[in-house]
């Protein structure tokens, strides 16, 4: 049996996130069920993890097993001509008979995008959170370099969510300001926890407009309590940039 | 009598262009719609042009005479507040009595967006054109340089264009590549016929692809006759980015 690996890019704004759902279209579904249709198989789709209603993609990896006699350009072609333009296949490619999307990957890499001046964006209204007031830059990048590193992010996860472990080994985690007021947040963990990074950005964002400062930012990953953390940022901010195998 | 200045964003995606239409939305019909409501008189909004069904814009001007006493802040605020998120009044400001956003406009600047590497991009289906065949810039920036000064640009519009002259005369129009395969083309000019640019980056794309040649370029220009132009690029491509007076 065939084990291919797709590597996909998707403008999240009109899903319910990755994981298939009865209450509306997602990510996941949607491909499943053109590869159906392709393969005319039985097709299981197994993405490195879920991504949150309204988040983006730029490189999510998704693996399925399959018996066709396709070739991966071919299938490539097919997927996109049958995929709304908002989720897009870069690339399907044979992989090794025991590759998993999911356990197999070594870290992943998140970016989260603010919009940091005073008019919003048209074009960048779904695909950042703007924020009008003045952020310290300076005093976010030293709070961010608090979470380098291995700890246990409960402070910093979704109250609905249960894993084994909320221990994760931060290895990178840094802001740049781009071009036209755009800040962007890139991190990379072994893992995240559920809205980990959202949590996180909406927290140093909270430093940023010196309601909490750097010491205070510390005290809250130490906590280990959500209560103690700022607010969720919202998902149109937040892209899955790579996963790391 | 004030008279008002708005600049204005807007994502064209979901409008059948700037002119009110009763077919459906389009950017002056809901403007003006929401000014009615804040000033409770009737408002006739006059934009510095029209911008096709799908042409977006980073800085449309417009302008309309009002007896209301709300200053310029609060109305932007009320602006928007009620439009949609697509569209977005940057700036409201007093213009002098006699100011007229079409007659007196004295330039503007249109930049044409194209995505010319092998796959499309999610984020940027909305707003630039994808070209996967490599496109030859040093010939597209060549024939681009016959364009400057005046010229009577009858190759160059749309056929159901009627106006009393075709002559205009070309400020700058220069080719940029910008980060991740982006071809940025701009160009100023005393004011454009109707998809006069689309029809110019459409032909120059076809030098680009060496199925015209520079001086192919040039014959096409000098005879005055739409038919032996390219094709009209894609309006979701196009920005009004600049309105000067």
């Amino acid at each position: 049996m065939r084990n291919l690996k797709l590597i996909i890019e998707y403008d999240g704004t009109n899903y319910l996130g990755w994981q298939i759902q009865r209450q509306g279209p997602t990510i996941q579904g949607l491909i499943e069920e053109k590869l159906r249709f392709i393969t005319n198989e039985e097709i299981h789709l197994i993405g490195s993890g879920r991504t949150d209603a309204g988040v983006h993609a730029i490189a999510q990896v998704a693996n399925f097993k399959t018996n066709t006699s396709i070739d991966t350009n071919s299938l490539k072609r097919a997927l996109n001509s049958l995929l709304p333009k908002d989720i897009l296949i870069k690339k399907v490619e044979e992989a090794e008979e025991d590759f998993h999307a999911r356990k197999h990957s070594k870290s992943k890499v998140y970016e989260y995008r603010i919009l940091n001046k005073e008019n919003p964006s048209v074009f960048l209204r779904q695909y950042s959170w703007h924020i009008p007031q003045r952020l310290n830059l300076v005093e976010m990048m030293r709070a961010t370099e608090m979470l380098i590193g291995e700890h246990d992010f409960s402070s910093f996860r979704s109250s609905g969510s249960f894993t084994k472990t909320s221990v994760r080994r931060i290895i990178r985690a840094e802001w740049k300001r781009s071009q036209s007021g755009i800040l962007r947040f890139e991190i990379e963990a072994n893992g995240f926890l559920r809205q980990m990074v959202r949590a996180i950005v909406g927290t140093l964002v909270e430093v940023g407009r010196g309601r909490i400062d750097v010491q205070g930012f510390r005290e809250i990953l130490e906590s280990k309590n959500r209560q103690k953390a700022g607010s969720t940022a919202p998902a149109h901010g937040l892209f899955l940039k790579e996963v790391k195998y």
